[in-house]
């Protein structure tokens, strides 16, 4: 008889990061992964439906899109039509300030609905995909961050609370790249994006585009992306 | 020409607390307050028309009711027709356990909205009504808990993270009530029942009932409660 396998919440987004997240929870760390999607109004609402691929490609055990409409307290690029998404930046300016496309508190609302929902079910773990290297300069995927929302998860639970499980934090594009192709994650489901073509390809122009297509590069591995253009 | 006054989000539900806690932002600290509200699949979902008149009894600048459906991740009695709430608790048991009327990290949730709203309109000061005395026993009502969260929004924000007030947080509920009257509270208008009469009444017996009618009685102030009953 084996031991059942501990729970754990994977935040999925349907992007690189995050997928590698699950793959690592599922495949590395050996957890039973409960994934949790939102849909919150933003731009790129095609990432849910890759999430959903990307959920059941990685054999989640379950897979929750949570519906919550941000735009009713919180403005950003990300979810405001009328906010222009940055395009072309140079790759050594993401991380010197926070762009319109950060959306306040967006994290600690993510984190917020895991904590929720590994109460729950009884998960021991929260995963989430950020990290410090290659990023836009977003506060809330800083080491820092993930230490303080493991505190705040500590003294919020009434018993067993879950680990904060940040497996990315330190390593760059390629590096959660190479990770996730031993692990066998196919990126080809896999978006990025936060403004692509109405028929789902890439712009190739926005902060998560060109961190994505870097990371390729420098990995060393195929950029399986659809990207709008020449 | 006045100073303009510097904005607080207030998290009210139309209840005893929040409400005194909205009356301490505005009329004793002089903010100029945004009312955040959450629409969250509660039961006792007539909160929120409370949570409005209180809004414009108290003057708050602004009043946002966030739909939010917590039931996608999270289980629990307030939330779930099939769990019981419990009655006629006795009120010396209250806080020695964690009941089922329990929302697994609402408060983080609520908090995380606000931070993002405080974001969004530049708000120094989010204020919350929990009290750490006469309560249910829930974890996030706490004292840890909200330096945790301060803490957490000091590494969360870009910028001027707002404070975290919870002054009603060593209160008990009789001086609750003594300092929303000194400050001209009317609270027939707010709300506290889990589980109120279809129309609209108190049950008089959940714990929420319960501690708010010793209040009104410890405090020597008569109670404008409509309870269903004899």
């Amino acid at each position: 008889m084996s031991t059942p396998r501990s729970r754990a919440v994977v935040l999925l987004s349907g992007g690189l990061d995050s997928t590698t997240c699950l793959a690592v929870a599922t495949r590395r760390d050996g957890h039973e992964a409960h994934a949790l999607s939102f849909d919150y109004g933003q731009r790129h609402r095609s990432e849910v439906e890759h999430a959903r691929q990307v959920a059941e490609a990685l054999g989640a055990a379950s897979h929750r899109v949570v519906r919550i409409d941000l735009s009713q307290a919180i403005t950003s690029a990300l979810t405001d039509p009328g906010i222009e998404i940055p395009k072309d930046r140079p790759l050594e300016e993401m991380g010197a300030d926070v762009p319109s496309t950060y959306v306040p508190a967006r994290n600690t609302i993510f984190l917020a609905f895991a904590l929720g929902l590994a109460e729950t079910i009884g998960a021991r773990a929260i995963y989430l995909g950020v990290n410090a290297l290659d990023y836009s300069g977003y506060p809330d995927c800083r080491p820092e961050f993930v230490e303080a929302f493991a505190a705040l998860a500590q003294v919020a639970c009434p018993q067993d609370p879950p680990a904060i499980e940040a497996p990315l934090l330190h390593l760059d594009k390629a590096g959660i790249i190479r990770l996730g192709v031993s692990l066998g994650v196919d990126y080809s489901i896999t978006h990025s994006c936060y403004d692509p073509a109405p028929d789902g390809r890439a712009c190739g122009r926005c902060d998560a585009c060109r961190l994505r297509a870097r990371g390729f590069r420098e990995a060393g591995v195929p950029d399986p992306t659809r990207y709008v253009g020449p």
